[in-house]
């Protein structure tokens, strides 16, 4: 266990010294805290003083909504809150962008602001932090990530082959065999994770995997244009959407082309958004119980913080069967 | 919420006679209890009044030695207790065969007893409770096994991927080029998780996967015996075996035919056991960190009572080197 007297005397200064740049004091230079800050992190200081005054964990936030109760982290906050905060913890919300995160290192930002943990939502593989986790010692959570070998970084999220494998389940018991995706760009870990998904369910059913009924593509409403008719040509009859966003942009792109759903052409849409009971017709979608994840998240934490050196917590992903999948009409 | 009442509707019984089925009175019949509890667990009663007399969870255990800290149960059971009982849970541990689990259902055995979950450990794929975990609505956590798309049900173990990673990235460091696997059986959930662990990390690096260079066999000693001097005729340098007990049993093998570690052959086990440490030479081996996966199955345990539908809880697997791997020295 690193003590401020390890600081102090790899640094040849004064435990006064490390004290003050420790808590943030003005009579040291920002020179001199930021060194004694960056030496405590690598050194792997753990700030258990703070355990005594008060608990504090922070849930970082980076490209995605969480305001209102129909925003994807909203419920997925207020989870890990309602596990965290009756256990005595303080959890504070910090939004934060690129920008940001290459303007102080993680483990300084944690150190200054008393955090003991981090639950970080929305991350993909190219937010700066991301190489700081390979090797940071701070107890992190990650959602949708996931970073190898590291004992204090866990990972939580929906396990996508179980939620794909009762997709493709559903769809081919309603005779369905060419089924198609359309999702994001794979940069993402997740939706690399449902891309491995679709091919492991579709082979599990013998079915063919063909890269042209994939549809990939950054913004959401030019990869339905582009990707749903061309689908459909090709005699896909069923389309699963690595998101609801993208299930309901698809949804739109037929109704303007008067592709019946599910007469035509079956969809099914990933993550179980409130909208998802109001599309027309009602999406079938593959469920993110998200105040669970959230609460999945706050019990990750606790084995990190506890020295239970888990690598990732999958949460169930059911298939919730509404009315925009049915039997196949089209001849193959 | 299942009530004692609905139970006494289904049946046409009074409300009493439903009451001292589930508290064994012994003034009705041994069919009528029979008929109660099986219902009870049919229609998921939870048995919530022993939530204010005594809360009471149980560890089950078939085929895996616990008695004494050298053995693998051990420190599984302790990390469980460490957790469970200052939160003021009751621990009970339940030695269980295949004729006793034919004897009685798993949601009898559990409501007769007040237990409201159970933590697994050691059951095989053809456990007979296995078949009923697929349905049953008590909150199970499962040690190296899994269920699908039950939320009641969730499972805990080591990141066997991690662990090959690890291993197979140090023998491809070392030079090897040629890695063999010796494994029991794949009749079960973790040796079936660990073969596929094995060939996804040869395949990482690019590495010849070839059927000659497994070999799988129930028991041990007779296993080494037929493939240890195979693989290595067959110029493998390298053996990764599924268990610390058949990497031990290797070493004896290569000790009697002259072949020397880890000159002429590398040896890694996976578990970890305390015996590693002293063999000859010390085993390279895949660390799984008891404690730890007790631990984590308290936590899976909290997430299922919490109905947090977790599905599986992974702990990380690291790789730790000691003296029975080292470079080729075999020209390939």
């Amino acid at each position: 266990m690193t003590t401020i007297n390890d600081i102090a005397a790899k640094l040849g200064v004064s435990k006064s010294t490390v004290s003050k740049g420790l808590n943030n004091a003005t009579d040291i230079s920002d020179e001199m805290r930021k060194k004694i800050l960056e030496t405590a992190v690598e050194m792997g200081y753990n700030n258990k003083r703070l355990l005594n005054r008060e608990k504090k964990l922070c849930i970082i936030v980076e490209n995605m909504d969480y305001a209102t109760p129909n925003q994807f982290g909203y419920d997925i906050i207020l989870g890990f809150r309602q596990m965290a905060e009756p256990d005595g913890w303080t959890v504070e919300i910090v939004p934060v962008d690129k920008d940001f995160q290459r303007s102080i290192p993680y483990g300084v930002f944690m150190i200054q602001n008393g955090y003991l943990g981090a639950f970080v939502l929305g991350f993909s593989l190219i937010d700066p932090w991301m190489t700081e986790f390979k090797t940071s010692k701070i107890p992190t959570v990650l959602h949708d990530n996931f970073i190898h070998n590291n004992p204090r970084i866990a990972s939580v999220g929906c396990d996508s082959q179980e939620g794909f494998d009762q997709a493709v389940k559903h769809l081919f018991d309603l005779g369905h065999r060419k089924i198609g995706l359309i999702s994001g760009p794979l940069e993402s870990y997740v939706l690399k994770a449902r891309y491995n998904a679709y091919i492991n369910a579709l082979s599990k059913h013998n079915l063919a995997i063909d890269d042209a009924y994939i549809g990939l593509g950054y913004f959401v409403s030019d990869s339905t244009r582009e990707h749903v008719q061309r689908l459909y040509n090709l005699g896909v009859t069923a389309i699963i959407c690595s998101h609801d966003i993208r299930a309901i942009s698809a949804i739109t792109e037929c109704m303007d082309r008067g592709i019946r759903i599910p007469e035509d052409l079956s969809i099914i849409g990933f993550d179980d958004l409130p909208m998802t009971v109001y599309t027309e017709p009602p999406l079938t979608t593959i469920r993110q119980d998200r105040l669970a994840l959230g609460k999945t998240g706050y019990y990750a934490m606790s084995c990190l913080l506890n020295d239970v050196p888990i690598s990732s917590v999958m949460l169930r992903a059911p298939l919730v069967v509404r009315s925009s999948t049915g039997p196949v009409r089209r001849p193959y």
